[in-house]
């Protein structure tokens, strides 16, 4: 308008030609601005989804380790005592069932929630599916969390025993089932970190700008 | 355009009339909806700022009695064995005292969220203060949650003792210990399950349709 009000009648000046081209360039660039953020922010949404999937998949792999590895652990020892004989398996303590079921159920819930995970990574935008998740991952992040520590204080006691309380340390004798117990305990709390990174993955995702 | 079709050259038919005037109600009412909608959302987002700044008043609350309930709980018995003197005290076992360490953190840190969560509540729209409220939040979601659960497969061990590992049931002894000690537990497991109930809060205000 400027440009138009000091040439008057002239056809195009050299300065008006320059502002209209720049004023095209820029509206020609206006639109692709959007559309390029929009497309950086789902790759980069994408690339996040992706990791989720695969972190999902480590998590089942831990939960389920500990899972078998807990309820398959029996231990007899060759000889026993006037009291009982020694026995132990992971339904001895309730802490230890406690643990199976839980991360029976959290492996479980990492395998119902992949396909979850999938719709995220196909429509990194889509919120539903993504708050879908990050609600029940916190929940099986307390859960898991739950299983493993109560789990680990038992595991503890097992270790060392407490000459206050005048427990004794059980794991003199069932040493084998023990080191198994502790290996789920630790295969628990694997699970339980990733999940909560899950966690911090979706809220990031979540994040718009 | 079908009515100017139908009307040919007559003026604005009574049909074309109430189309422009449908089309520019339409128009006009295509700006108002995004303020009353941005409107209408902050102060859904402000209630549940508020909301969250209660609950967390509340976890703080049940996290600071479980901590100082248990910190205070000390029981000696009027009698002793040859074994040892009866008494007991939350450091004699490590579950207790892991789970005095992680309520105290836990009322250290919702106490310095309460600004944060201020924050939240003066501007409803900040996404940074709320991300980084929901990822403290599930990371002591976990840190309760495992000194809750901790503390729970001890003093579940306390009241029934285990027969399997030979582990006597000491609430039989420490009745009154037991009792307070159960009593933190309750408070720490409400604490968590607040945090829980904070965390889907503030991924339900994350949302931004």
């Amino acid at each position: 308008m400027d440009s138009s009000k000091n040439g008057d009648a002239t056809p195009l000046s050299k300065s008006e030609l320059k502002a209209r081209a720049k004023g095209k360039a820029v509206a020609g660039v206006a639109a692709p601005p959007v559309a390029a953020t929009r497309g950086g922010r789902g790759g980069w949404k994408k690339g996040v989804a992706v990791f989720d999937f695969l972190l999902r998949l480590l998590a089942t792999g831990a939960a389920l380790a500990a899972t078998t590895t807990m309820g398959t652990t029996d231990q007899t020892l060759p000889f026993f005592t006037q009291f009982f004989q020694f026995q132990a398996s992971y339904d001895d303590l309730p802490a230890f069932t406690f643990f199976v079921i839980a991360n029976a159920g959290a492996s479980a819930y990492l395998v119902l929630s992949l396909p979850f995970s999938i719709v995220c990574i196909v429509r990194p935008q889509a919120v539903g599916p993504r708050l879908l998740l990050l609600i029940f991952d916190t929940i099986f992040v307390a859960l898991t969390t739950a299983a493993a520590s109560s789990a680990a204080a038992i595991v503890y006691l097992a270790h060392n025993g407490n000459v206050n309380a005048n427990w004794l340390a059980i794991c003199r004798q069932f040493n084998d089932f023990c080191q198994r117990v502790s290996g789920a305990v630790v295969a628990s709390f694997i699970a339980a970190l990733i999940l909560i990174f899950l966690v911090v993955l979706s809220t990031i995702s979540l994040k718009r700008s």
